[in-house]
C-alpha cells in the first residue's frame, strides 16, 4: 500500500511516522509547496517527491493523506474523488458549510472512502469512555460536559484564518458530543467573549460555554477557552441513569512533591501533539486498515458536514444572543 | 444570649447541637407545632417549649432562629421585625419572590439582622475556594462552572411543595456564583428536561443546564441534577487569567481498594447533612458571632432576594425556551 | 452515668467535648494539680473540680477517665482497681515494661474494664480499613506496610521523657499492626538513626524503618519518622492474595489550585488532635457504650502490654544491629 | 552506525524498534539460535541474519545488542570486549558474582562500552523523580522506599532459572536504591516467604520486606511480591529535609467510573512491556547516543556488579536470618 502525503508541516510529520510504523504501509511520496520541507520528510523515509499533478497522475499511488492548509482541504478531496482513491484528510473540510457541501456531494459520488482526521476519537482514554457508554456501563445519557483549554492562545496570523473559536476549536467538541451520543443537536445557545484584546481586534472570542439541546434529549454542554496555564485542558463527562464516566487530563509525568506548599503534581500534558499522540497514530491506522480490509472508515466526510453546521449555528447564536434551532 | 429555635425537625436538631458547641448561646427554647419533637429536643439540652406567641413576648429571648417549613418563613422573619429580634432563617425567604420582596421591606426598615441559611459559604472548602478567588490567586475569572447532583430525587410530596428545581435546588448555586464573583447576572439561559416520570408528572424538570452572563464579564455555567448514583456531587471549578481552581467531592472515606476490578474509591459523602455538617455548624456560629459582636452577618435577606430573581427569570427561560434578561 | 476526668490538658479537654455530646454520660468532676485548668474545664461543663482522694472516694462517680501524664498512668488504673471502677487511660501504661505487667495483673485481679486509648482504631478511615480485611476483601494479608511521620519533631522536654521513638511514637504502628492482622509478631528488626542532632543528643532516633516477622506469616514493615514538611502522614498498606488495601492522608481541604507550577493540593492534615479528631470521639463513645452495655471494650490493658513489649524489643534490636525475638 | 542484534524475542524486538526510530542507527544483522524468529525480525527491518561466529567477524558491524538468555550474557559480553566493540547487555551480567567479575575485569582491560540494561533508570517518571533528587529538591534523603509487585508469578520453568527473588527481580530496587541516592549499602535485611506453593517447592520466595543501610546514612525499604491482582505496582518514594518525592504508578486509562459501587478506575498498566515502554526506549537511544557521541553510558557493567553483590547479601540474609554487611 503506497501513500502520498500532501502537506510535510508538523502534521504530515506525524503521519509519515504512523506510516512508518505499520507493517504494510509505505510512504510513497511526499507533496508540497516547501520543496525543502518535502525533501527532509521524503529522504528520511526513503520516498520520493512530487508536485501535486505528478501525483494524482501517478499510477503507484494506492491512497492519500491531506494535511496541508484548510484553504486547500476541499479541492484536494474533489481531485481524489476525480481519480476514485482513498483519502484520509485533516479536519476541517472547509470554513464554508457551502463549499463543504459540495465537497461532500463530490465524494458520495464518486464513492471513494474519504476519512476525515477528528483524531480525538481515537485517544484510547477517549475510545474507553466511548466504548463504555456504549456497553451502557451508565445507562442512558442525559448530560454531557466537555472542557477544552488550550494552553495558550495561537498567533494572530492563525486567528486571522481560523475561522473563529467555533470553526477551529470547538468543532472538535461538537464532533465528540455527537459521536459520543450517536445522536445531533436540534438547537444550539453561546455565550461567549474576549478577555484576550488581541482576539478582540480580531472580532474572534476566547472564551465560551455552549449548551446543545440533543435530538434524543441529552444536554450537551461545551466549555471552551484558549488559555489554560496548566497545561492542555481535555476532560469530559458524562452523567447516565446508573452512574457518572469522566476522562481526566494526562500529566506529564506521574511524580508527586509533597512539601510546606502542599501536595504538587505536574502540570497537563502541554498540547495536542502530546496529549493526542496516540490518538494521531491510531487514526492513520485505522485509515490504513480499512483501507486494506475493504471497510469503511469509523468517521467519514458526513461527520466533517455536521460539525461545521453546528459550528455555523454557534457562529449565529453568538451573533443573535438567541438559542438557534439546527 | 439566649435563642429560641422554631422548627424541631432535622434542620432544628442540627442547629441546637450548634448552639450547644458555642460557648456563650444557650438553646432557650424550642417552638413545634409537633409538641413531641419540640419537648425532646427541649429536653435533651435543658430548654422550655413554648408557642409561638408566647416566644414572640418572651422577653428572656435574644434570637430567632427559623428551621420551619417555607411558607411559614416570610411570616416569622416579620414578626421577628416587628419585636426587633436578630434572625437567622433557612433559605428560600419564600416561593415567591413578591412575598419576599415585601418581607425583606419590613426587614430593612426594621433595621434587624436577618441572616439566611446559604449554608454553603460556610462550608470549608468552598470558603477555602473563595478566599482563594477574592486573595487574586487565578487572577480575574473568565469561567466559573458549578455541578451540583442530589445523590436521589425527593419523594413526590416534596417535589409538590418545593417551587421546582430552579427555587429548591440551583438557588444555591445563584447564590454561589454572585458570592463567589461579587457579582450579578445581566441574563440566563436554561436547557432542562425530566428524565423521571414522576418528575415530568409534576411539571418539575430534574436535569439542567444553565448558563448566566455576569455583569462584569465571566460566564457561569451551572450543571444540576436530581440523581446520581455515587452520591452527592458538589463540585465547582473557576478558570481565572493564570489558573484553575476547583472543590472536589468529599468521599466517604480516604480507603482505597486495588484488585483484578481495578483501583476503587468510596463513594461521595451522601447527602448535604454529611457533606455540609460543617458548614451547617459555621454559619451558626457565624450567626452567633456577628450577633454578640454586633457586625452583619456576610450574607443577609438580600442575597436571598437575588437568588430569588434569578429563580424566577430561570423559570421564564425554561419556558420560553429563550435567554431572558435580568 | 457520671465521669469523672483526670487531667484538663489538651487531651482531657478532647475527653470533656465527647462525653458532652453523649446523650448518657455526664461529665461530674475534673481532677488537674493546676487547679485553673481544672477549674476552667470543670465550669464550662457545669462540672465540679476534686483533688485525687477526693475522687477515689467519690460514691457518686461511675468511671474514671485518665488523661494525665504518662507516669501517673499506671498508679491511677490501680486505684481504679482499688475501688472496682472502669477506667479509660491514655496509652501507655508506663515506659517501663515491668511497671506495666505489675499494673495490668492489678487490673486483671479487679475484673475492672479498663480501656487503653489506642485512638487510631477509632478513626472511620483505619477503621474501615480493618472491616475490610476482616471482611476478607483482598485475601489473607501477606504484607503490610505502615507510614507515620509527624508533621515537627517534638520539644527536647518532650523528648527527655517520651521514653524514646518507639514507646512514645511508633507503639501506635505495634498496635496497629496486631490489631489489624489479629497477630503477634515472632521478631523484629531495627534500623534507625538520628538526622536531628538535638535528637541524637539526647539518645534517641527520629527516623526508622522496621520489619516484624509476624507469627501466622505476614511480613509488617513500619516507616517512622519525627518530621513531615507536608504535615501528619498517617498511610497504611496492605498486600492480600487478591488485592491492596490502602488508606490515604486527609488533607486540609479538597481545593485544587491548577497553574503554570502544576497542580497543587493542601497539605496533610497538620497533626493528630485535627487528623483523630473524629478517632478521639469515637473512642470514648465506644468506652461509654460498653460501660452502658456492660461489654468489654475492643482493646484493654493486654494490649499496652503487647505493644510495650514489642517496643523494648525494637529498642533492643536498635542496640544491637540484629533482629530479637519476641 | 550499524547494530547486531544478538536474541529475537520479546525484548530483542521491543530494541529492533527503537533502533528503527533512531535518526543515524541502522538494524544490521540479527542473530538467534531460533532461526526463524531471526528471519522474520530481520526481514521486517532490511537486515540480515548472522551466526554468532559470522557476527563477531563481521567488520561492518558497529556495536552488538545483546538480548538472549541470561547464561549467555557475560560469555557474549566477553566476545564483545575481544573484539573491542561497544556493547548494550540485558541485565544480569550472570546469576554467579564470580563470573560477572571476571567478566566485567575483562571489559575494563578492554576500555569498551558496556552499557547493562538497567531499563528503570530511563522511565521518564522515574527519571523526573531522580532530577528532582539531585536538584535538590527535598534536600538530603533520610529514607527511600520502593515498591514493586509483579501482576502475576512468573512460570515455574521461569522460576528454576532465574536465579531468585533477589537475582531476577529485586535486583532492579538495588540498583534504583544505588542509582537515586549515590550511595552503596553497607548492610542488608531480609524478611521474606512463599506464599504460593510452586515457588515454595522451588526453595524460592514471593513476597519479601528489606532494609539497606546506606553509607552516607540514608534507609531504604524495598518490598517486593510476585504478584498484585491490579497490576504492575511499580512505585518508589523518598523522604528528605523538605518534603517527599513519589512516582506513583500509571493507569492502563484515564477514565474514571463514579456508580453505586464507588469511584472507580481503571488498573495500573499490565506489566513491564506497557509500563516500561518508553524506558526501553529511552535505554537503547542513550545507549546509541553515547556510542555516537563518545561519550561513556550512565549505567556500566560495574552497576551490574555492584546490584549482584548486593543480591548475594540478600540471599545470605535470608538464610541466616540476619542482617548481612557489605
Amino acid at each position: 500500500m503506497k501513500i502520498c502525503l500532501i502537506g510535510a508541516g508538523r502534521i504530515g510529520t506525524v503521519h509519515a511516522i504512523a506510516i512508518a510504523s505499520d507493517e504494510s504501509a509505505v510512504l510513497h511520496s511526499v507533496v508540497d509547496f516547501h520543496q525543502e520541507a518535502a525533501d527532509q520528510l521524503a529522504k528520511k523515509y526513503n520516498a520520493i517527491t512530487l508536485n501535486l499533478d505528478e501525483a494524482f497522475n501517478n499510477k503507484e499511488i494506492d491512497a492519500f493523506i491531506i494535511a496541508s492548509s484548510t484553504p486547500t482541504h476541499a479541492d484536494l478531496i474533489e481531485q481524489c474523488a476525480r481519480i476514485g482513491k482513498p483519502v484520509f484528510c485533516e479536519k476541517p473540510i472547509d470554513l464554508s458549510l457551502d463549499r463543504a457541501l459540495s465537497c461532500a456531494k463530490a465524494v458520495e459520488e464518486s464513492g471513494i472512502v474519504c476519512m476525515l482526521g477528528f483524531n480525538r476519537r481515537f485517544d484510547p482514554h477517549m475510545a474507553s469512555f466511548k466504548n463504555k457508554v456504549d456497553a451502557n456501563v451508565i445507562g442512558s445519557i442525559q448530560s454531557l460536559i466537555i472542557t477544552s483549554h488550550d494552553p495558550e492562545p495561537p498567533s494572530m496570523e492563525y486567528i486571522a484564518s481560523s475561522g473563529g473559536l467555533f470553526h477551529d476549536m470547538m468543532i472538535h467538541d461538537f464532533d465528540m458530543a455527537c459521536w459520543i451520543l450517536n445522536d445531533t443537536p436540534s438547537s444550539i445557545y453561546v455565550a461567549a467573549k474576549a478577555t484576550n484584546d488581541d482576539i478582540a481586534n480580531q472580532g474572534d472570542v476566547d472564551t465560551a460555554s455552549v449548551i446543545l439541546n440533543m435530538k434524543r434529549g441529552a444536554i450537551v454542554t461545551i466549555i471552551n477557552g484558549r488559555q489554560a496555564a496548566f497545561g492542555y485542558d481535555q476532560r469530559i463527562e458524562a452523567f447516565g441513569e446508573t452512574g457518572m464516566l469522566q476522562v481526566k487530563n494526562e500529566l506529564e509525568d506521574n511524580v508527586v512533591l509533597s512539601n510546606a506548599l502542599g501536595i504538587n503534581q505536574a502540570k497537563s500534558q502541554h498540547f495536542f501533539l502530546e496529549r493526542y499522540e496516540k490518538a494521531y497514530h491510531n487514526e492513520l491506522l485505522h485509515f490504513m486498515k480499512s483501507f486494506q480490509s475493504g471497510s469503511k472508515p469509523s468517521v467519514d466526510i458526513s461527520d466533517g458536514v455536521l460539525a461545521l453546521r453546528i459550528a455555523e449555528a454557534a457562529q449565529k447564536s453568538l451573533k443573535t444572543g438567541n438559542p438557534v434551532n439546527l
